[in-house]
């Protein structure tokens, strides 16, 4: 077993990872948990493959459970399930020492956290994420949220978990493209932090090639995302490092309604892009950015999704970490290594437009590069 | 003026009271706030009173600002009004720079806090306190919520103001019954912390009597508020102290579903219950239960309303502070001094049940006090 530990003072907790642990849970939580309840939070694709194991764990070590089972997808991240999720747990009883436990990706894990951050002003709240990108990303860290009309994670908390269980076996039953779908967020941590992983990326050779290293590689990711949540909890410093790809990302997510490209493709072409930008600007080499892109097409992920600078700008102001008039950017000062990039909204549009033209004629006058 | 520093380090915030304060928001405000933008969440009772002198102020100190006017009453402490509220926020276009006020009394707290705690996972929170109950309660101290369907507060925060400004003289244009609510928590905080302001408040002889002593009353009970949440903010000891009469104060709620009496008179009630329990088991003097049922009945509230033992029991096997089968009773070691109980819900049932028998009996044969 692998096993980090978040120093978060009082609010500390641990991550393992281990095959198979997800039947193991109850004997895991049992020590660190007060109450007699565990209310189950998981979706109807998820449910039938791990929740009469993760139950018959529970009840061994005594716990009562409840199945709070929602629809599937983004679109169950509203306040009005949220609200379906609180009369569950009220009908359950619990009081202010049980459990809720989130039992899926990073849907369920974003609407069952804000559930056990809120209801009776919070309870204990246990993460078993099953597909890569919540047990990589959204899985650690705190963040807990409810979409809203006017965008996604708009409504929310930072609240811990008090444990976290990944169990890579998951990762089997997994679709290859949700499975790439994590693997944008793990090129991420490898783009910011961690130049050995991208080799190691490399040198799997994509999906089929990485079984073997995955449980190194959830380790790896978990220890980055760690890092920077006990240095940075409340994202306004290094933390915001784990936004690389994502302002632009988010733009592309937005430009076709969350329908067309899924969070980790929208984030890989808006990695790319910055990477493009950087080139354009004389701060990366044309090796670096070509390398890094085809990484990202190794792992079945796009480098690049049309957008209209009208959909650029857009989201560009409405990001959740600027204010108004100025932007966090994250660049990379080399493959491995990100920076934040503090500047004026005003300036990032400029940069892209000159991206977006400069991008436009090589592929008007593609001969001139075979010169 | 008179300042109260709730010192929660780095949540740390003041309360100023003085009359004409409201008027004064903006350059109280403008120090300790980064953004641009103020969100004013009122309800249509308050909104005519105060409204355009709070703009005036926030505008002159620089702020934009934008009214979220909601219907009055608890009726609007629902998880769709947060929605809407959040929708006016987005609308509003607020960043994490930017704050929400809440202006009115405690339900317009409860929910603008609840925005303010989770709109993009916390914006500032300024909190302009128009009731008494909201005054000397729960506009200190970061409770923060909306009802659910089994019950009122089910879903919440704790997420401190950035500044809490009481003006007294919002009390001048307060309805009697609306003031005597808010006297029911005046009443507790001497019930469990201050003998002296027992006694003023009997010196006073009423409502009328007690409008020159009014700040330093309120005063008085944010200072033991302060001092409650400095020591145990999140409700799990001393805090709890302020739950005196609260836990039979809502069975009466329910029991009447919210609408015969409001908070303070259920509260009222509550208190004397518990006086009067103390009395039967010989805990209390009679002399001291009578002086406290004076005082209760000089400010207009009600020494004891009928409930059923059943929706006694409901109340208590629901109690938020509860754990299933234990309960955190508050008592009175002596009129001014309140003290933490924990006992098994089974035994303040059966002692509940014992006051009430003897209650009937004594109603029944009232001739035997007189002899």
């Amino acid at each position: 077993m692998k096993q980090l530990y978040v120093d978060l003072g009082r609010r500390a907790y641990d991550i393992l990872i281990e095959r198979g642990i997800l039947k193991a849970a109850g004997q895991y939580m049992r020590p660190l948990l007060q109450g007699r309840k565990v209310a189950i939070v998981t979706d109807e694709i998820v449910e039938p493959f791990y929740g009469a194991a993760v139950i018959a764990s529970l009840e061994e070590a005594g716990f009562q459970t409840k199945l709070i089972v929602l629809p599937p997808g983004e679109g169950s991240k509203t306040i009005s399930m949220l609200e379906t999720i609180y009369d569950a747990l009220m009908d359950f009883d619990i009081t202010r020492a049980d459990t809720v436990m989130a039992l899926g990706g990073g849907v369920i894990g974003d609407l069952a956290g804000f559930a056990a951050a809120t209801i009776l002003r919070g309870v204990a709240f246990v993460q078993i994420p099953t597909t890569l990108l919540a047990q990589v990303d959204s899985s650690v860290g705190g963040k807990v949220a409810v979409d809203l009309k006017a965008g996604k994670n708009l409504a929310g908390a930072f609240y811990q978990p008090k444990l976290v269980l990944i169990d890579p076996n998951c990762l089997d039953t997994l679709p290859s493209r949700v499975l790439a779908d994590g693997m944008a967020e793990v090129i991420k941590y490898g783009a910011v932090f961690d130049e050995p992983m991208l080799r190691l990326l490399e040198q799997a050779g994509g999906l089929a090639g990485l079984r073997p290293h995955m449980e190194e590689l959830l380790y790896r990711c978990c220890d980055w995302k760690r890092s920077v949540v006990v240095e940075d909890e409340q994202d306004q410093g290094s933390r915001m490092l784990l936004n690389f790809g994502h302002t632009l990302g988010h733009a592309y997510e937005v430009a076709y309604h969350y329908e067309t490209y899924p969070h980790g493709q929208a984030v890989s072409a808006g990695m790319c892009k910055i990477a493009r930008m950087q080139q354009q600007a004389g701060m990366l080499s044309s090796q670096e950015v070509q390398r890094f892109q085809n990484l990202v097409r190794l792992y079945e992920l796009p480098t690049e999704i049309p957008c209209t600078m009208e959909s650029y700008v857009h989201a560009i102001l409405k990001d959740k970490k600027g204010r108004g008039d100025k932007i966090t950017l994250i660049l990379l000062e080399q493959l491995g290594k990100g920076v934040l990039a503090p500047m004026a909204t005003a300036d990032l549009v400029r940069w892209l437009q000159e991206t977006e033209l400069q991008e436009k004629q090589s592929k008007e006058r593609p001969q001139e590069e075979a010169v």
